[in-house]
């Protein structure tokens, strides 16, 4: 069923979804929080946008002119509604398309910032799981793998300019090996934990094409209290 | 001015030092208390031991054997002094010798655990430190770097064996990438933050030889608390 929400903590802003879905989640609100933004930036590119939570929290915070990608009908729909909804279509554009077949129709070396929320599984192809299915395909690596995307934000991207993800810390090696190999040099990583004594369950990375070495780690985050609550610092999204 | 004080936090061991040398910090206190021992583990390897902090907390902690490794004479002798005034000469034992010729020495393939806290800064033969000061050597790369130090404890440790070493974040992606040369897979990481809100200043990563991939991001640690103080978790080590 089809509903249109408020944004938590985004007093202005409405999220159009579909309960059946893949929904908007915190690492949605995470990323666009975390990316750098600055005042020369011009153009943005969120990959695989979905119903286009990245996007619409971006265009709180920058004039740039933001465009979502998202290969899935259903999810493409949402987001227009999404922008449209948010009065934002001078801001955003969502493109429905692969952005594999995409990106080579747009001029290289274009974009100051890369955001991506990716699909977080391997995909494997003995594996039964439905290659078609919605939510696979947001959920696994069946149309995009963390190579194709760093290779392609590799072109896209301008000389120093940046891109973000939000990912499993598990995968933390391969990332930085293949941000290795695409020359996009990572300069910010923040972890996010789910209580106190806890693993870091989420990861934000920023790397930056041909940037200079030098790492920063991040504070931590802390997602909920030792009562199960939301830590204000994340209730302020979701308030 | 040589001196013998209690290892804070630590009732029964003492550590002789001097006033004018390299003494232990909290990162010689973090690294044994990071470090993955079990109960099976019978020979542990300090490298560069200084006048010993690690070995000695590390006897608090496992019956295994322990050596520690100091190419510097003065350092040797205050770590001979240390063991002696807590009568560690069964457990522990210090070598006076470079582990990049001491090695050659030793039985490939049969330690447990390998632990470091390393020079930390890079050495540039065009700087005009020098280089055979006592301070010099502990601080900077001029008698072990990282490619030596994870190239020794690939050729010292047990297959499935752990090296676990206390460094900087800056050099987070390069000390991955060491690793990873020398088929020691990173299995644990974790950030010392000196307060909230700040970045990471200090970092624990540990990784296991020949050891199957799956990185877990530890609970953050901070040092101190918005007044300056040591934080509860910092303070029983040094109370």
């Amino acid at each position: 069923m089809k509903v249109t929400n408020y944004l938590l903590g985004y007093k202005d802003l409405k999220i159009v979804q579909d309960n059946e879905m893949f929904n908007f989640s915190l690492d949605s609100v995470l990323l666009p929080n975390f990316v750098t933004l600055n005042k020369n930036i011009s153009k943005i590119m969120d990959i695989g946008c979905g119903n286009a939570p990245i996007p619409l929290i971006l265009s709180t915070k920058t004039s740039a002119k933001i465009y979502g990608v998202e290969i899935q009908k259903e999810s493409y729909e949402l987001a227009q509604e999404t922008i449209k909804i948010n009065n934002k279509e001078n801001q955003i554009k969502i493109i429905h398309d692969d952005i594999n077949e995409l990106y080579k129709k747009i001029e290289t070396d274009s974009f100051d910032v890369i955001t991506c929320n990716p699909p977080f599984f391997k995909f494997c192809e003995t594996s039964n799981i439905n290659k078609n299915d919605y939510k696979t395909i947001a959920r696994h690596e069946v149309k995009l793998n963390l190579s194709q995307l760093f290779n392609i934000a590799k072109k896209l991207l301008k000389n120093n300019g940046v891109i973000a993800i939000v990912h499993r810390p598990e995968r933390l090696i391969e990332i930085l090996s293949i941000m290795k190999e695409n020359n996009i040099e990572p300069k910010k990583l923040q972890f996010i934990y789910p209580k106190k004594n806890m693993d870091a369950n989420i990861m934000l990375i920023e790397g930056s094409k041909n940037g200079k070495p030098g790492l920063k780690i991040l504070p931590p985050i802390y997602t909920h209290l030792e009562n199960g609550e939301y830590t204000e610092e994340i209730k302020k999204y979701f308030e």
